[in-house]
């Protein structure tokens, strides 16, 4: 990849940059005045909108001669017909022929009926702010295209044959990167070692908070780093500026929201004309029904993938196995499972799932620190210490035991997969060791797994307790363990060996909090970030996109097949208002999976519709909003998907949502239910949670066609 | 039982008929112009109520009198305080104690925060409309008493010792009458016949609908039947009437609606002062949570009692197992399984459950008619004729197999029982033969299942096709074959076995289809009715329910410890408008049981609180309603639960709404989910649901206690 992409659009606007720091600071007061209209709203009717567009076409009437009106027209038609790389016609055609090409099973497109919109284009903003509006959401398109493909990251293909071909050029299949998850023969033992790559030796060394690669010691002492794309803060700031910019301007919010509201007429006017012909289509497919097509659970954290009813079971098998095995030691006091148990002053066989009190319920609505404290079974820490945590006396056996319960449920239910979250905090640099330990010690490995490491955003928690000195800490001991292990994995075998199994990152916390800081050119450095605020979400976003970026990098360079490192930012636990700055920085990022998103972008329809162009996947869990923070019913996932956003389904914590078996049936027929989606709906959202999660090529192919 | 209680109230008030052939007018005419107010509805702020309120207290300032005043204090608080069958003190307390006694290992009830109401008695509306709403409730409770009583059904003790109290009598336990369900021993052979009594050899007759008991066909000839109550239809036709007059009337609208607001609040200050409380106590309760607490499903047919996907797999073992066999005959030309899959065109290894298509989706909202035909599996009559029917060419052997395994997955739960219907349709007398041979040949037993017998009212259809001659037939041929079995069992043996496992009779049909008749003492006897119209829901209860008196008391008096019948009226399929009429002949009558009626009871808040004081059981199926009428947040039972009416949650049809494998769990989980329902509030709905349902007093208190 060109090292120059990074200065696409370097221009610094100083007009940009204020406007941008207007709209956050207006975001911020926000927060205090609630009633005010959000800046990345935009009001259903908009009748000011409305207004100008009425004024303009009075003013066209009068002065426009005929012919001015004819070249209009005809620009405008080329706008909203031309197809990039069509070889044949200039009808939309080509496209669908390319999904058809990519997807080889798929029979054909059944024969729809289809309403063919004629006459003049009608953009719904006047032609000057049409032409402002395209070529915002047109670069906004190519920022996150950079930040997707610098990462080795997918980008999504027919946009970017939008992208060449508006630029000019022509779009090359060889051009298109994507992370490589095949990293495992068929039967191959997942903790071989004869198979890990030899040492490279190279030195690291984090600078202003990334990791800098060095062919040696010396190499690094004259900082000289081995030619590889790096990132430049400045240009993501100036980026940020921009996209925080280009989601408050009027024209922009009026276009999108029109778009949208159109795309959603489209899929109401498809299945008011198709909705039979698709039924016919599904019922005349042999053998595969919503029951044995493929789905992943595309978010959820491993301390919770059990249900309440699961872990009380195994709390109790555990007592009646294990009573006399020490189990718990605190302050050099060593308790065997009987002794702890009497010190709580419980006994397993009277606990229940009340008792356990682990289950989310009304307390919890709106109350996300009520529902942390959940996550301690009978509300003791002990406990959760022992069945829900990779480190403690028995190192993890007992969560390790339980996840593999759940993983033989998946493997029996044969057509469900997950990719649970584990934590790694950056409070210390052995943390990594002592979680591929967990990994390795216990054989945590299932086919229908895959790993994703979550890093809480609690910098101001560590820094409070004096844990680590400044962000920069916090961000080495996070990263350099990883880039140890792939760069001598012989070394870091344990690691090298969990690296396999793990597919992305994901960022964890509450969103609404508002660090009241702006991520600005004039922030300091990481290194010297050491009080104890907790830096923004986009200055964390930031940093890690940064590592990862040459992380991946790395790991494709010198490492053919091996796992390349996907940034999944998920945005959890949202609140209903100014998170639109956090999504921005996001979609910049590029990042790959979001998460109860739905709560924020409903606010704006211009992130919605760059989402939609993009196909960001969204994985979205309204059972776990219902509990936290919005009504089931109130849940944007059915208008999401009806505005053709890529959402999937996820189960989020089952310990504390769910209440049977299968928590990610429980998941689909709840949803199928309250927004009455028909079996097409479910299925594609199915589809969806297979394309976006980060299982081998191999079994998502396996996952849509068989 | 005295049958002068027949006569109770029988001076016929000629007004209150009149007034109530007008309602019943006004009911019809409803249909053609829903936007009009219906006459038992009442406007939420009622603000005429209000004014006359108003205009009575201004008035009553400034004549009454101090002394007069105190007389009215007195007046109310006797009325509102008095308890009857009190022996220590004028407070609540004592009604609470009998709830203790009656369930022995109740601990105690915890020590929660009440709020105390003090000052003058205010009813919401003036003294004269007090006194009179007061007696026409008080009126309404004896009306279904009588009814209760005289058919050996169970009436609400508190509300019995307060009627008793009214009328200065004391109420005595041995007065009681309830069913008595006990009718085996442990581990005894559900199907032996060496316990089955003698024969009684008594004669039966049907006489204007209802069937006649004689000792002979001579005493039968001199038209002189055994001493038994026999219900009068003049009488039925008379208190109907009072109950739709009452029900129509703005006073006791008007003070219903304020006793339910002021109930409802109730339960939000209990709940908001006692929240904790209830769930600490919850917590303490050892071993129990809701996993563990017994639940009935009250409400399921037994033809739609597995689910899709359960269905699918039995009709492909089948297929493996019994390839070759003759499974079908049509026109007398013999199938094999294999050639009747040929002749559909179809091959179970294709077969989905989307091609199987016997699952409601949008298509069925609002059209019962598209409903029905999803019985069909794959649209075919010959699948469900085989798969779903109890008579076809292999003795419904499939049917009974799924069956049995539905029954075997109950029991594996171990907590989970329910109550599926069985169809009698009353076209011919070889009905119950057939049904019992089916019963006693497959062995269709469940501890964990009681059956129910469900009558369509499609009277209107078989007379259309001249299989039956006047609607006195269909009775005769529903309730003679029973008659015949209860007194001489030694010639019915199986039809006595399977009676001992019946509960119940259901009526179903869709209640919003209006009749246009109504009932009264002029309407012709069933012998006489040889229209095509079907006779309105009255007129098909009226008879059910006298034929089912007759024949509990024959069953009470001739035979100690014999299965008692018991009405089950269920309102099926109901839609939102015109529905009063029915529920008041229900009330009336004393059906034990309602099915949706949530969707009907809202409209009126008389038969809501009537419903609330007797406790009426109501048996709510939301995923039914919602795939079918009713958007589920928009479902009653949430509003019914916490106004204090006895609430279950039942399935209805797991093959057309359910997705998991555990039908009834995922009806709790997702009202739980939707309707926030904390654990008390579904543990409070699975206790209304064991007692509701008929299963031995046995399982009932080892379901509430153990």
């Amino acid at each position: 990849l060109p090292i120059n992409w990074w200065c696409l659009f370097a221009e610094t606007d100083e007009n940009i940059r204020r406007f941008a720091e207007k709209i956050f600071a207006s975001d911020v007061k926000d927060e205090e005045s609630r009633m005010e209209l959000d800046p990345f709203d935009v009001a259903e009717s908009c009748p000011i909108s409305q207004q100008e567009m009425r004024e303009e076409l009075i003013q066209r009437e009068s002065k426009e001669s005929v012919e001015k009106r004819k070249k209009r027209l005809q620009r405008s038609r080329t706008i909203s017909l031309a197809i990039p790389g069509a070889k044949t016609s200039a009808s939309q055609l080509p496209a669908i022929k390319e999904v058809e090409i990519s997807v080889p099973l798929y029979q054909s497109v059944p024969d729809f009926q289809r309403v063919a919109i004629t006459g003049d284009y009608a953009s719904g903003v006047t032609v000057e702010d049409f032409e402002v509006v395209c070529k915002g959401l047109f670069r906004a398109l190519l920022i996150r295209e950079k930040y997707m493909r610098t990462s080795h990251q997918r980008y999504l293909r027919t946009t970017a044959q939008y992208l060449r071909s508006i630029e000019g050029e022509t779009w090359k299949e060889e051009d298109e990167v994507y992370p490589d998850f095949t990293f495992k023969e068929h039967d191959e033992d997942p903790f071989r070692t004869d198979n890990i790559p030899e040492n490279l030796g190279y030195h690291t060394e984090m600078r202003d908070g990334v990791v800098y690669i060095y062919a040696s010691k010396e190499a690094a002492a004259k900082n000289e780093p081995k030619d590889m794309p790096y990132p430049d803060r400045n240009i993501f700031v100036d980026d940020m500026n921009f996209l925080i910019a280009l989601i408050a301007q009027g024209p922009v919010k009026t276009y999108t929201h029109r778009r949208l509201k159109f795309l959603f007429s489209k899929f109401s006017v498809h299945e008011m004309l198709n909705e039979m012909e698709e039924m016919k289509e599904v019922k005349n497919n042999p053998h595969r029904d919503f029951y044995n097509c493929r789905k992943v659970d595309t978010h959820i954290h491993a301390a919770a993938c059990m249900n309440q009813k699961h872990l009380l079971r195994f709390i109790k098998k555990s007592y009646m196995v294990d009573a006399d095995r020490i189990v718990h030691s605190s302050k050099g006091k060593k308790l065997t499972l009987k002794e702890l148990f009497k010190k709580l002053n419980l006994h397993p066989y009277d606990l229940t799932v009340d008792s356990l009190d682990v289950h989310a319920g009304r307390q919890t609505f709106q109350r996300f620190d009520k529902f942390n404290a959940k996550y301690n079974p009978v509300g003791a820490s002990e406990l959760r210490d022992l069945y829900l945590k990779t480190e403690n006396c028995i190192d993890g056996e007992y969560f390790a035991t339980i996840i593999k319960e759940v993983a033989s449920d998946l493997e029996d239910a044969k057509y469900q997969h997950s990719e649970p979250r584990l934590s790694i905090y950056g409070c210390s640099p052995e943390e990594w060791t002592k979680l591929s330990f967990w990994f390795n010690k216990h054989k945590v490995y299932s086919p229908n797994m895959k790993w994703m490491i979550q890093i809480p955003r609690i910098y101001d928690v560590f820094k409070s307790k004096n844990f680590i000195s400044h962000f920069g800490k916090m961000l080495e001991n996070i990263f350099l363990p990883v880039f140890e292990a792939t760069i001598n994995p012989q070394d870091n075998k344990e690691l090298s060996i969990f690296l396999r199994n793990i597919t992305g990152f994901d960022s964890v916390d509450d969103e609404s909090k508002h660090s009241g800081h702006m991520f600005s050119a004039k922030s300091p450095k990481p290194q010297e970030w050491d009080i104890e605020k907790n830096p923004s979400y986009t200055y964390y976003i930031y940093y890690m996109y940064a590592n990862i970026m040459v992380l991946n990098n790395l790991r494709k360079q010198k490492r053919s097949k091996v796992l390349v490192l996907c940034v999944y930012l998920i945005l959890q636990y949202i609140k209903l208002s100014n998170c639109s700055i956090s999504t921005v920085s996001d979609f910049g990022t590029g990042s790959s999976k979001h998460h109860k998103t739905g709560l924020l972008k409903k606010k704006s329809p211009v992130l919605q519709y760059l989402y939609y162009l993009t196909q960001v996947p969204i994985a979205m869990s309204p059972l776990s909003n219902n509990s936290l923070f919005l009504e089931y019913a109130k849940n944007p996932l059915l208008e999401f998907h009806q505005k053709g956003l890529m959402v999937s389904l996820s189960t989020d914590d089952p310990m504390q949502f769910h209440y049977t078996k299968e928590p990610l049936m429980e998941e689909y027929a709840i949803a199928a239910q309250v927004f009455k989606l028909s079996t097409c709906d479910i299925c594609e959202i199915a589809k969806n949670s297979v394309l976006q999660c980060s299982l081998s090529h191999e079994v998502q192919s396996f996952g849509l066609h068989y």
